[in-house]
């Protein structure tokens, strides 16, 4: 049992650490020291620094609700609106920093990890799934144009989305997102 | 003379090796041996690793190419459009790697040197305001529905463009540029 906590804290002190420095920036032992466990113990739990960004990748997909997009009751373009002022609330809590942890390990390891590279591809295909999912029931309830390619649409709102965290964090500003949500919902799924 | 070339190619070699390797994961060993370089000439031309990426910053911007935006004699989209193919081939020719270094250093380092995030800050909204003003030509000309607000479009055109690269480079593929410009051209923009 005691086992089993330690490596649920070195766990989400690695999620945490890997967000706050990146990936090339966290030590072993910033994520330890952050467990509050002795250095050479996380070597109990993770094979390699590779092996607990992809977990803390799958812990990140976890904090993105998802359930909000397929949760009836709410017209979905509203869900959607919701999601991502959700995402971005996150960001601009957080001082316009940290922005999403698949973004910025995509960013700093596509071309350096295959194993990163493609979990973070995983967990683009799932979010984008989720999102043409969304688009495609607005287009039943004839909220959305039904010419809208939302294959493609849905794409290319999870691209921007990502782009719009790195601009805010650069700019240490809102004006990305107030663009995001002027331009995806007023003008693409107007 | 002879000194002034060797710092042409430590920073020449700065750049390619942050566009290749991000700048935490960059020694100064690989900036200076890629240059042919002994490692402590490094210090010599540049205070630190920071200071030569700001350099590499300026000298990637000189690469977009922004002259293609401004350059009369084609529609304005269609400028805009050349703008962005010329820039996806960049990385498409590099297998689907390296994306843009402003975006990188931008999602690595925004949150950790306040001097890169405010180099990337004015790079994105220098390359925005050449957007900007295409789009309001395009607008003169009639190419584009006068009600769009240019200055958030063109916002949200970069940061789209940003997010593109990272989930190119994640998937490998060419999806999310094809994305992209059936998106903005054919949805956003039309």
């Amino acid at each position: 049992m005691a086992r089993a906590s330690k490596r649920e804290e070195i766990a989400q002190a690695a999620l945490e650490q890997f967000r706050v420095r990146g990936f090339t920036a966290t030590g072993i032992s910033d994520i330890t020291a952050a467990a509050g466990a002795p250095k050479g113990s996380f070597y109990n739990h993770f094979a390699s620094k590779e092996e607990s960004a992809l977990e803390a990748l799958s812990r990140y997909a976890d904090g993105l609700r998802f359930d909000m997009l397929d949760t009836p009751g709410r017209p979905a373009l509203e869900r959607l609106r919701a999601h991502f002022e959700f995402l971005g609330a996150d960001t601009v809590d957080n001082g316009f920093a940290r922005g999403c942890l698949a973004g910025n390990l995509g960013a700093e390891l596509a071309d350096h990890s295959e194993e990163i590279r493609s979990a973070v591809q995983d967990g683009f295909q799932r979010w984008a799934m989720y999102i043409r999912q969304v688009l495609a029931e607005a287009q039943e309830a004839a909220e959305l144009d039904a010419a809208l390619d939302v294959e493609e649409a849905a794409l290319f709102i999870l691209s921007a989305w990502e782009g719009t965290l790195i601009a805010a964090r650069a700019g240490k500003s809102a004006a990305p997102f107030d663009a995001f949500f002027r331009m995806v919902f007023d003008v693409l799924l107007r």
